[in-house]
């Protein structure tokens, strides 16, 4: 874990002015139930691969508010008997939730918090924090792998990373499809292959191209990516590429590509490809970088570009365009009782009560979803996608790995069908509300407006 | 710092293999020169502020490789006298940099590293992730205050924050000109305000809204400030928010405000506030929030909607829409001797060597910069702007709180032409080449190619 202290202020303060006032209301033992979902598919797409899951819950199990944090708080007038009780605060509650790496759609309760209502308050931002992001990232390096038909896509984007966000990015970016990262601290820590070739300032240090070439096959050998845009990609990079591949291959040896950063890549790639083929060189892959995207590689692969490897940096590691998932944590329980918000804006009206996602499946891929409340969930046939994976404040299951997230993830996604899928104009994925539930919202507006006004 | 650990492997893989390739083709004591630039200012803006810089010297001061590190690197096949070498590395050069805070614009050398090849380079990667991020930030909140006109400004946006990013998001958005923050963990981190309202769930675990508005006020006093869409904006919430403020003034209490987080805001606040007015309540401010940015800020407050305080999250934490500074780090000197790179893409070719940026003012206003060799320096007579901050791998000046960066950014802020800084079609900044540089620059391509092809 890269936070491992100040868990409990990497929180809004909102949630601690409100912790303060259930504590100070007698509202200590009040068991809430909040869902976590999202309303809108980012990148102009129909679906989100949801991550972050493992990460959250390493938050969860180490959740508590140490000396120097209470020391701050009391600093901002908070009350002595409630920092008390926070010195020895612990999530304690259990969480039910879709599977890391599961495909899931807006207004789906992805994941649900049981707990008294001051410990699932203070959760509300780290839990956002951390699942928003994830997912967004998830989403990008799938859609990119969907896009590079299955070529290899590497995550190069820690540079233009979001801070230390980045290391966040490279695992959702490994769960969503990318296959390695150039971020070392990221492959460490998530166990994800590490991967790079050498920037410009390689080749800037020597007098000449060709000795910066012939320096780095010589060391790195059939690892060895040139980077041929220093000067002047054809005239010059290309040529002294070719000249280097033909040494090593004196001695018995393969370079591994060649990398274009610059340029019209459909062009530069084929013109590449052409000259490598005429020498000989056929084994050489052309890798391409430059503020790539998927709708760029999509182009580019339907231009016929041989391209074999794609390094994707600034818009995979920051989600561009949209930047951030609009995942929000709502109340829908207290007590039993289910909770509602209504709001002006007629997509912020809530689903209330204790819901899960059924998925029904056609020939083995998936058909629709559907919501249903929770206490009538016998009697659907799909499959459940909300299981129990946290409780008493402890994980019931053993962490996983990065590449099981992965795997299970690509499984899903296989079974989603292409329309839903695509990379431009995919259609919607059909989510269905059950009629108890829909009744049930509407009971509950009814009653309000009836009671309140 | 939030990493006090794996400093040493926050980078791309290829700065360890290139360092790798410096330490075996002997270049372990050649000197070079980066600058740190950016292409584009981003949000359609002329300009950047600068910010990042004091975190980057924490990090640069506590630069190492622990043994967990060099057992990683070593998995990774890095050689063992290399990683003797990596053991005992720290970063041991002088940077030249502007201030932090700075106004600065594209293709300025903002920042510029000396020292070792194999240090700077390695240095690449952390220089560009907290650069590139803060500065975007801080650009950000610094247009939000253009648009508030003053008003105040409250960073909300860390549940929607690119994980823990977020953290510096705060620190960043303070120096651009945020007033306060939600983010408790970046409020303490870096001595910023922090300040938070209630959520709806806050309402939601009350059996009515009334109840709910009395108990926080109870609370909290004068701070208090009502989030009034839980239900109904106009018929309930602020029918009960001015109940519960005459009953406070029956106390001798005034609650400070109101606010709204969803439907239209112009049409609302102007509602409210003529609702609010007629009853008495005109010291009552109305806090607006739901996905504003500078443009949808402007909007409203040339509309004259009567809102005091704007709560802003996701597009200021994740810096949408551009979510990236373009920043790159590129190798210009090596022993003395200018380098250069040429690229496909003209925007793409450095100026090299060692250089500054002199500013010109007219009646306290800048006029121009202009960029210009160091060596050339003497001769102009306007403001200098890059001075040596770190010597011998040490800050030479005590670190600055954030106050003090934020009160320079924003004089440096005040003495920018308004044409420049506008929200809306802003006209460029004018940046001026010296015309010993561009020759320089020309020659050394001249160079290149008469002596490689």
């Amino acid at each position: 874990m890269l936070l491992d202290k100040h868990i409990g202020l990497y929180t809004d303060l909102y949630e601690l002015t409100m912790a303060q006032g259930y504590f100070l209301t007698g509202k200590i033992n009040n068991e809430a139930v909040f869902d976590y979902f999202f309303r809108s598919s980012p990148f102009c797409g129909s679906y989100v691969v949801f991550a972050g899951l493992e990460d959250l819950f390493d938050y969860l199990e180490n959740f508590r508010f140490d000396n120097d944090d209470l020391e701050y708080l009391k600093s901002l007038n908070f009350k002595e008997d409630f920092l008390k009780f926070l010195k020895n605060l612990r999530f304690t509650g259990t969480i039910y939730s879709v599977k890391e790496g599961e495909i899931v759609f807006p207004y789906e309760p992805i994941l649900r918090i049981h707990g008294n209502l001051i410990e699932t308050q203070l959760l509300e931002t780290i839990v956002l924090n951390t699942l928003n992001f994830q997912s967004l990232i998830a989403t990008k390096a799938s859609r990119l792998k969907i896009a590079s038909k299955g070529k290899p896509v590497i995550d190069f984007g820690l540079r233009r990373a979001q801070g230390l966000g980045g290391i966040a990015a490279t695992r959702a970016a490994a769960i969503g499809g990318a296959d390695m990262t150039s971020n070392v601290l990221g492959a460490m820590l998530y166990e994800i292959p590490p991967s790079g070739t050498m920037a410009h300032s390689w080749i800037q240090s020597f007098d000449d191209e060709i000795k910066a070439f012939r320096e780095f096959a010589k060391i790195y050998g059939e690892k060895t990516i040139l980077l041929i845009d220093t000067y002047d990609t054809i005239k010059s990079g290309l040529f002294n590429a070719i000249k280097v591949a033909k040494e090593m291959e004196l001695e018995g040896k393969r370079i591994l590509g060649i990398r274009l950063d610059s340029g019209d890549l459909v062009e530069l790639s084929r013109h590449c490809r052409k000259i490598l083929d005429e020498n000989g060189l056929n084994y050489i892959k052309i890798v391409v970088s430059n503020m790539l995207d998927e709708f760029i590689i999509d182009e580019a692969l339907s231009q016929g570009a041989p391209i074999d490897i794609f390094g994707v940096g600034t818009k995979l590691s920051a989600g561009k365009d949209d930047a951030a998932l609009d995942g929000v944590y709502k109340l829908i329980s207290i007590d039993g009782k289910p909770k509602i918000k209504i709001s002006n804006n007629p997509e912020k009206v809530l689903l209330p009560d204790i819901k899960n996602i059924v998925r029904f499946k056609d020939n083995d891929k998936f058909k629709e979803d559907k919501i249903v409340l929770e206490k009538l969930l016998q009697t659907d046939k799909g499959e459940i996608l909300l299981n129990k994976m946290f409780e008493k404040g402890k994980r019931i299951f053993p962490k996983k790995s990065i590449s099981d997230i992965k795997k299970y993830s690509n499984e899903r996604l296989l079974m989603l069908p292409e329309p839903i899928k695509r990379i431009k104009k995919p259609i919607k994925y059909n989510v269905k509300v059950c009629n108890t539930l829909l009744k049930l919202k509407n009971q509950i507006i009814a009653d309000y407006f009836k009671e309140a006004i």
